[in-house]
This record gives structure tokens, C-alpha cells and sequence, in this order.
């Protein structure tokens, strides 16, 4: 099973190496990094780099499309020539899927006309500028195509494919192996969770123009 | 604040990335990816290479060091420049950390010597080889070292410490912009939850030299 992640400048590293490290792990899957062109792109923070080992012109089929998101993708929304290539290899998937912000690449490529989705929660409504309805769960399934909320949301999102793709037996196995047992100090994942003043700690930041 | 996270070849992706998710969002975080020498580390898969930007010899100090596993840390266990590394920037740190296997790592330089820490679950008995003590809870506070278990557990690592550094409103704001709201389709993600027969299945893949 041939999976194909994209990797962009401006990428949130958790959004795509949490589905990568539960989709590795399917019985035969072998997972491709893939970037506009070969070698190394750098996270939002400038801190980390992975290497997309492939360009757009090495591959254009997989039975698994993972898009992930980051501040990145914002400059992406209009590029044709990251839209066509998502759309080339979405006509050779058996799942097209996305993680936070990379779900408006799917929306921006067409691909969610009409259909429900869901990204970050900070930008869920701009689901709507591309004709497609948001909504709060945190993936999102319809038909082949399965949006993730923000950044740590690929993990569950992966795992639900993952039992999909193998059953639920391996999808299991799996996240037992990456002892995916959520144990987290606080319970303020989601807006409708955390405090108040949490959220509005956010707001101030995205308002202040932080990342 | 400055963040020195280990890299290594035969590194499991997610323990890192996990942790430096929640990490670089705390206030004045920088983090830097160090390895023995600066450059490409693959994963245990081979799909995907993380970039150190450092070397040993840039890196000499740190107010947090995060210790990462995978198959590779085996190996490691002892590689004297590795340890004297770690051991190095150990006595320069507020917090010395680590997720998975890592935690072996930690044992063999001798800084939890005497303590408890935790591992991956299939490690956990290993720890008794270097003279720490396992446990099965999912992040272990013994002073200044925070070990995490499995793979996916330095996330909730992560935010416990950052509450530590900056207090619990700073940790539930990253908590909320990496929207960590864990909703996995299973509760497999421990020996204790999983069914009998994916604890098995897990079991025969390591017998049969899986990775």
C-alpha cells in the first residue's frame, strides 16, 4: 500500500508525522514524503527540517493521500500547481485524507464540493469560502475523503483508517504499539473544553499576529 | 528557553515530534535537533529524515533535553560518545526528559540511577539492567527527569512539563492549539486495555523480528 504525504515550507510537523507513524505500520504500507520538489522543507517555527525524498514528478499515484496543514498552506490555496497535483494523484486513491489546514488544500482543490469537513478549529469557517460545510467532529468521514481537526487529531483520524484499510484488529494492534493511551494533564483540547480565559488567550495570540 | 532534542538514526518519529509540538510553543522556546554529527537521521522505517542542524559539538547546554526512542536507541545503549553527550548537557539542564526508549538511554548514563522511570511497555523490564526501577504510569516526575512511555505518550509529557515551566494556563493554551482532544476509535493503547489477542499479535510480530 503506497502512501503519499505532502510536505511543504510553513508545514506543522505533528499534523503529518502523527498519521505517518500509525499508516507506517499497516501491514505492506510504504510511505512516500513528497514535495513540490525533492529535499528538505522547513516547519512553521523554522525548527525542524524533514525531507520530502520525492518531487511532484516522481510520483503520481497512491492508494493513500495524506495533506497536513501549518501556516503554510494559506500561500497554497491558489497554487495550480500544488492544487493539480493533489488533484492527479486524488483520481488514483482508495483515501484522500487531510489533517487541520490541509483540508482547505482538499476544499481549495475541489475535492470536498459539497461534501462536510473539518480543520482547525480556528479555521473552520473558512471551510465555507470553498463551498464546503464545516463541522466539529474531529474526523470527519465521507466516502473517501477524511478531514482531521488540528495538529494531534491526525493520530485518531489515521487510526480509523487504519481500521478501515486492515480492520479493527490490526488498527488496534497498532496503536498499541505506539501506546496511543491518552492520558493528557488537562482536558482542554477544544474550544468547548477549555477555560474561557484559554481560549481567549488564543484569540489575543492569533489577533496579536503570533503563530 | 532552550530546547535540545536528540536525534538518531533508527529514531521513532513521533517521540520526538511530539514533544517538540507542545515545547516550542511555551514562551521564548527555541528548540534545536542535535545529533552526533549535523545532518539527515532516517527513521527506523527508512521513510523519513529528520534534519539535525547541530552537531554534539555545537550543543553544550540546554534548559530542557529530550531523549527520544526507537530501535535504533539499542545500539546506543553503549556508545560512550552518546552517553557523555548526554551526560554533558544533563548537568546543565532544568529538565532532562525522554519518551520511549529513550528512557534507556537515561539508564545507561547513569541519571536515573535508583529512581523510577517508565519506557515502552515491551521495554519496561529493561530499565531493571541499568538499576532504575519500572513503572507503568505514563509519565514518571522524579525531580528533574520526566520520563514518558510509548511513542505517542511524549505528547501528554510534554504539556505536563510545560504546565511545570510556565503553568497550567500556558499548557492548556498549547493544549488547545494543537487541539489534543483525543478521541481514538479504540481504548487498545496499553497491555492492560488492549484485547488478549492484540497484545498477542503484538507479541508474535516482536518474536518473528518485526519491527
Amino acid at each position: 500500500m503506497q502512501v503519499a504525504a505532502f510536505l511543504f515550507d510553513g508545514i506543522t510537523a505533528l499534523d503529518v508525522v502523527g498519521p505517518y507513524e500509525v499508516l507506517q505500520r499497516l501491514p505492506g504500507a510504504e510511505v512516500r514524503f513528497v514535495a513540490r520538489n525533492a529535499g528538505p522543507v522547513r516547519t512553521d517555527n523554522g525548527f525542524l527540517a524533514l525531507h520530502a525524498d520525492h518531487g511532484f514528478a516522481d510520483v503520481t499515484s497512491a492508494d493513500v493521500l495524506v495533506v497536513p496543514g501549518g501556516f503554510g498552506t494559506r500561500a497554497l490555496e491558489g497554487d495550480v500547481e500544488v492544487l493539480d497535483w493533489i488533484r492527479a494523484i486524488d483520481t488514483t486513491t482508495t483515501w484522500t485524507t487531510s489533517v487541520c489546514t490541509g483540508a482547505l488544500l482538499l476544499a481549495a482543490a475541489g475535492l470536498l464540493d459539497g461534501l462536510e469537513a473539518t480543520t482547525h478549529w480556528l479555521q473552520l469557517e473558512r471551510l465555507r469560502e470553498h463551498g464546503v460545510t464545516p463541522t466539529r467532529r474531529r474526523v470527519v468521514e465521507q466516502g473517501k475523503y477524511v478531514t482531521a481537526a488540528g495538529v494531534s487529531s491526525g493520530i485518531d483520524m489515521a487510526l480509523t483508517l487504519a481500521a478501515r484499510v486492515a480492520g479493527p484488529e490490526v488498527a488496534q494492534a497498532i496503536q498499541l504499539s505506539i501506546e496511543y493511551d491518552p492520558q493528557p494533564p488537562f482536558d482542554a483540547g477544544s474550544p468547548d473544553k477549555a477555560p474561557p480565559a484559554v481560549v481567549e488567550l488564543i484569540h489575543a495570540a492569533v489577533a496579536a499576529g503570533a503563530k
